[in-house]
């Protein structure tokens, strides 16, 4: 395997897309702009799945599926949710195929064109809305608690693998209030739920904050949502969460009978993540040998490689793992042992190095008649030989310690290189020399916001949860401003 | 709630519609043939995906995810498969919106016409056979054993909930192998898979056996499969596992270098399940009071009822009911305690059973008083009063018997409906009179096939696997045959 990813420091953007494709995470698809999802990609993805399917239902939630589909009215209902999504529209315009006359293959059948054209959801909250009309009638018809697992579609012009592709896969959760404190609380408690998932499971630290008006979610009252940071110091937004206040009930007539006997618009929210987190993943922790995952997300957590010169060797070695993952496998501990004799344990060094697994085990003859293993782990590069009594245990403690290592390095990182600007100079100088987040005044119009993004590339990322109140001057227009805000060039 | 579900003798097929409906599994959307699975439908889906899933991986596949979209020249390389798709392709021919001109809302932007169109998968051998080009070189590349589960869509006409729907979800496995004979033995074990599932978990007894020519997958040069009999007689495809040859190799050009250094095209399998699982799951177990759940798939498998007159009892049924769910969860038995006072427990008795929870406990004053509960089962409808002393443990039992007892008596009904015939006048009056399965003998030709379809409604549903060797007479045309086939009317 030859290991010619780009380093960082050389090409971050080439950097990242050799190693999600040498990685075998995803590539390109022949479909412009999907992508293909590799197995071992897609199997970091059902952990993700899982830890946040697990985490909505905690909180209450079921899963439904709602169609592919929309009828091209729907999507209109809404007059500033289609305003943001009509530019990037898959259109379904006919429904059948036929022989070409002159026999050159198939096509489209011009007698098979449909009445309404219909849109391959980019997010689904028409259609889900549409839906919820007949499901609500009462308050004590809600909440209304639910999510769906689904691909979507969003005719993206430059996409890039994971991070935005023209297909992707996400969860979306819709859920219906009958008061608008109730849908404020369940848009803050789901951004709760990304940001836990982000930094204990992803080992990603975020800055949970409020979107600007410029950058809500079109249909949205507010939008919420984490920013991470990426070892190029770009900003890159992990998830949102929106209140949705009662436009969408507004558009599809969607209201209930109150406990005092009124009929009143339903408000609510609606919530998700996608694949995009796969890039973020990938950007926050990997180096230039390859990934490093946190182990809470690693398919394989420990691989185990003998090195021996005799078949006899290698079926003593092989006795002893045995053992060993019996034991890692009883605690829930994923383990490989390759025992392959088609490569060198050289070669699979390397390799599982490129695939982030966080914890190697090599033996050999010498560990063998001394009773130790070698214990390399993939965060720190560190090898150690350790004695075979008492592994499982160390093991278990060290993947704990990688988990804890890798978020703490994240947010070493990310505080190392987040910088308080007060003068619009330096801001831009800091943006160019420094990058990172940038925590400045701004007053607040979304003029001076454009304007900034213009000039400098650089966007207000959010509106931090817990920026302390403090007196300040906008950096571009010099009025004043009471907390500083969020900027960052970003994904 | 009004029990106004038509019962089975009534109308079948109504009955089955209603009950879809009205045990909130899954409802029409307002996009034509497309549905919406409800939460409590989703959550079965959920039980038989999990099942299925860990199925696949034990047998060695991952997962992966490719493409919703099919280029249209894609399509059309295998000529059987394109033949047999073209006539229910949703196409896609822009990828844009604009405001209309008028002001009337939006329309298909005429300047975002795609060069080539794109097709919604009807099934995704064509772009996984394109993608494995990329992925299969040497021998050592095989097999690849990958599945994913997806959403498909194929324009049906006439459209029913879960049996036919134009976009329907699914797993499908693509498997590629260096030998006729290892893509031939994956075939049959992943129809052994299917079967395994449908009679342990869906408790849906199965005939497994080879598809008629007539009757394969576009593209297949066998079809396996496994049939199941509805409670109205009729069968029911409730899975099927295609050996595909070299076809899609050839068509997408796929070889690989043997051990022997020679060039080969690779040897094809694809095998697939849908939410038709659902449908079948209803059809074979529901009574006339609702669904009949196997406690294996079931999303509640116990539900609690208190009846109380004061809050004092409610208080401490709800002490001991706390104990009993505790030891429940322990060993992994889903429990839900319904203590709402919105609705009386004679309602509740009817909603439960109508979602088909496989048993009840209700306990009341006297129970108290006694140490006692009532258990009712849903399948017999019997009702017991139990001693509280070892009542999870019974209750554990129970669920085991209630789970074979649901497959004998679907085993028994199929048994007491399969019929011998050897003449074409008997074969007719048993289908009228009687429904059901035949056995009867064919002389292998398709015609014979397609004029029995033409005349009866029934096609033959396959070869079964273990049909013993008989000589006997084609019923239709008096050739000789030498081993009956199974005919049916099918859904």
């Amino acid at each position: 395997m030859a290991n010619a990813i780009p380093s960082r420091s050389e090409n971050y953007s080439e950097w990242y897309n050799e190693l999600v494709k040498r990685a075998d995470l995803a590539e390109n698809s022949a479909v412009r702009g999907c992508m293909v999802i590799k197995p071992y990609g897609f199997s970091i993805w059902e952990k993700m799945q899982r830890a946040l399917d697990d985490m909505f239902k905690e909180t209450g939630h079921m899963n439904a599926y709602f169609p592919l589909f929309i009828p091209k009215s729907f999507l209109s209902k809404e007059a500033s949710h289609v305003e943001g999504f009509a530019k990037e529209c898959a259109v379904v315009t006919h429904y059948r195929l036929k022989n070409a006359p002159d026999g050159s293959g198939v096509i489209v059948d011009p007698d098979a064109k449909l009445e309404e054209e219909l849109i391959v959801r980019p997010t689904s909250e028409t259609v889900i809305w549409s839906t919820y009309k007949n499901w609500i009638q009462s308050y004590r018809d809600l909440p209304l608690l639910i999510n769906q697992w689904a691909n979507v579609v969003r005719w993206e012009m430059r996409t890039r693998l994971f991070l935005r592709t023209t297909e992707f896969l996400w969860q979306e959760g819709h859920t219906a209030h009958s008061t608008s404190e109730e849908a404020m609380a369940e848009t803050r408690q789901m951004l709760e739920v990304y940001a836990r998932f982000a930094e204990e499971w992803a080992a990603i630290p975020v800055i949970k904050g409020y979107k600007t008006a410029n950058e809500r979610f079109a249909g949205a009252e507010e939008t919420l949502c984490i920013e991470a940071m990426m070892q190029d110091g770009k900003a890159l937004q992990a998830g949102t969460s929106h209140y949705l206040g009662q436009n969408f009930a507004k558009a599809f007539d969607v209201k209930f009978q109150s406990k005092a006997g009124t009929l009143e618009y339903v408000w609510g929210t609606s919530w998700g993540v996608s694949t995009r987190l796969m890039g973020a993943l990938v950007m926050a922790h990997s180096d230039d040998s390859g990934l490093v995952l946190p182990p809470k997300l690693a398919p394989i957590q420990v691989v185990i490689v003998p090195i021996y010169r005799s078949e006899e060797q290698l079926a003593q070695i092989t006795e002893k793992v045995k053992e060993i993952s019996a034991g890692l496998r009883k605690k829930g501990i994923s383990v490989k042992f390759d025992d392959s004799d088609a490569n060198k344990p050289g070669w699979k060094f390397a390799e599982y190095e490129l695939r982030g697994v966080p914890v190697r085990l090599a033996m050999g003859a010498r560990d063998l008649e001394n009773g130790t293993v070698e214990v390399a782990r993939r965060d720190t590069k560190e090898k150690m030989t350790v004695q075979l009594e008492g592994i499982v245990d160390r093991i278990e403690t060290l993947l704990e310690e990688i988990q804890q290592n890798i978020y703490d390095k994240a947010l070493a990182f990310r505080t190392a290189n987040t910088h308080h600007v007060d003068d619009y100079a330096e801001f831009k100088q800091v943006l160019d020399e420094k990058g990172g987040f940038i925590l400045a005044h701004w007053d607040g119009t979304p003029e001076t916001e454009e304007r900034i993004k213009e000039e400098t590339k650089a966007t207000i990322r959010c509106i931090p949860y817990n920026a302390p109140e403090e007196e300040g001057k906008c950096i571009l227009t010099g009025r004043p401003s009471s907390r500083r805000v969020l900027f960052a060039r970003a994904y």
